[in-house]
């Protein structure tokens, strides 16, 4: 870099961009609660992803009579205009999955030109937007696949509507239950990239559409959302539990490769989402020898690299088994569309996050950058120069 | 805000989230320079935007072959692909210009799956954006007017292409001057919201396009890009030269309306990129009485804010007077069409901020926040929930 004496935040590291109720983390302890609530103790309960929404979205609990108003918010938002859906399906079949999201969500920030904060139907608008969400990510997966526009119908659950419309078949309840833990795991991790970008955006006072949007465009970079489909690349291009050792030696020893999946700027132990969906992977490839395999090869991975590097504080993060999840449930490896199955998940975080700036600590993110270019010279005109 | 000790960097005000070699401003003398250059020298030495252009990416002036291939490069970007045109023409003609612009670059984020960041040829793909950048800004004015899509056709200037694409007509000199040194002087100013919104999309390794549509999605709100729209529609309510003083005493004295177009975070003096938007109004305003109307209400009005507000640091901003110039030059105040003209020359600076970033200062931007919510507390089933 060049020489300055002016102290420069990189990546931001430990700095504070805002306060918020919603989502704390010990990474030393490994520890991930939302308004109070462990992960591990909101799984085990067996709460339905809208609860957890709700919970983002209002800061408690919903009631059963809550809840259904709620839902019914969401469920309006399945009807998304036909130039959203069209947005999606003019693209090439082989885009990237995210990139369709956000092209999608930019046509709703470009046709809600009314949209205004406001205490009083922010909420409102974000949860029609969870729901238009659904809309949107089933038909980038219709249109990857070759299948014709759906919209999701209203069912007993987020998760039973949004598997329903992807697929367009019924869906078994052990699926269901994957996506709904998925959904509840990915819903929110504090400020990273995509998160800090969307604010960023909101700040301005744009609308809350272009906050995701923002969100969309870090979200989609390799060293944010990215990190799913890596790691089950990973497992794929080692085949067999066999080459594990034989891989680890050959490519992580020797510093070819970074295992992925691996290492979090904020963890430095066992991330609990890892654990959790470790335990779904391993119940899902009880009946699918294709998974099990990839299941094998990521856990006898997990034990050399844990070996390796844990006592550097790098563990298996929620990507490491998260797209094993995903691929048993039926999508498939491709498109990117694991981290679009991501974003679904984390739009209720953005959004939360994004109210909670806006209508409790609302100011301009300007930051500055330190000047380290040419002092002050006599422009040259172009018949005049070298 | 809720109690903590933990200090929250607000607006992310003083935080050097980098450093660069492109701008610097001194906000209490009122000085911009690009790469060393003032803004005033480069204006009255008569530059063409793309000198301007060339210089932000590769950091100095051009000679007249290194020119020549630039604008060939930024040339084929004039090209954009059907879908590209078709995401914004499939749109609402009401929507905001700027969002269908979002709209129009997520398709190419969503399409150009094979980008990599690379040195050895971000600087050709950023030329190319730039030429793509004023076929989608065309084809959003033509849209919202009604007109067949239509793209950029090579010429003498970028400035020159953009206006005959957009207005489907020829165009005097004098408006291609305007627009061209619009386009110089909103090329970057440092690190507002829109530029760090990119900035947090590409420090996850997302590609330059979705960095631009994080940009574009801050750039929208009324706090940042949308100054300009804000302070010509002030003008237009007042309506007459001879309203000024009674507006002004009755609204901003009494504190009912913010005085639009002045005032800025780093500025603590005249912009002095107001003064140069200021002269070519006044040279515009000469043979367009409409125009001259607005302007001369502008510069009575600038009289009562300067001696109200000039003590205290506030002054007219960059935005003050360039609605007129846009207004001028014939395009309308409606659909934030103004704060899409001003993305047409700010996607230069965000894409060498970008590329400064990425290739020489990569690093994940992650803040963190303070959490300040519910301890922990034990999981109610919906059942038992009051």
């Amino acid at each position: 870099m060049p020489e300055t004496t002016e102290e420069i935040s990189k990546g931001l590291e430990d700095v504070n961009i805002k306060w918020t109720r919603l989502t704390t983390i010990d990474g030393n302890k490994g520890i991930l609660r939302y308004g109070g609530y462990s992960v591990e103790d909101i799984i085990n309960n067996g709460a339905q992803a809208e609860e957890i929404q709700y919970l983002f979205l209002y800061g408690e609990l919903p009631n059963a009579q809550e809840l259904k108003i709620f839902k019914e918010n969401v469920q309006k938002g399945y009807n998304i205009p036909d130039f959203v859906i069209n947005s999606i399906r003019q693209l090439p079949r082989e885009s990237d999955a995210v990139a369709m999201q956000m092209a999608a969500v930019a046509s709703m920030a470009a046709s809600e030109i009314k949209f205004k904060w406001n205490k009083d139907t922010d909420r409102d608008v974000a949860a029609q937007m969870i729901g238009s969400m659904s809309a949107i990510t089933a038909n980038v997966y219709r249109h990857i696949l070759g299948m014709p526009a759906e919209r999701p119908k209203p069912s007993d659950s987020y998760a039973e509507s949004f598997l329903k419309a992807a697929f367009g078949r019924n869906v078994t309840k052990e699926e269901v239950d994957a996506i709904n833990t998925a959904l509840i795991l990915y819903t929110d991790h504090e400020v990273p990239a995509s998160t800090t970008a969307g604010l960023v955006a909101v700040s301005t006072l744009s609308d809350i559409y272009s906050g995701i949007t923002a969100a969309l465009a870090a979200l989609k970079g390799p060293l944010h959302g990215g990190a799913a489909e890596a790691a089950i690349a990973q497992f794929d291009e080692i085949k067999e539990p066999s080459n594990v050792e034989k891989w680890f030696n050959d490519n992580i020893i020797n510093g070819k490769k970074r295992l992925m999946g691996f290492g979090h700027r904020v963890y430095k132990t066992y991330d609990p989402r890892a654990k959790i969906f470790k335990g779904i992977a391993e119940n899902l490839s009880k009946n699918n020898a294709e998974v099990k395999k990839i299941y094998d090869i990521a856990t006898k991975l997990e034990d050399l690299g844990v070996k390796q590097f844990g006592s550097k504080g790098i563990y298996p993060n929620t990507d490491y088994f998260s797209g094993i999840v995903y691929m048993s449930v039926g999508f498939p490896l491709r498109n990117n569309i694991y981290t679009a199955l991501f974003a679904l998940s984390r739009v209720t975080g953005w959004e939360a996050h994004f109210i909670e700036y806006v209508e409790e600590q609302q100011r301009l993110i300007r930051p500055r950058a330190v000047y380290v270019g040419p002092a002050e010279r006599k422009f040259v005109k172009l018949p005049d120069r070298k």
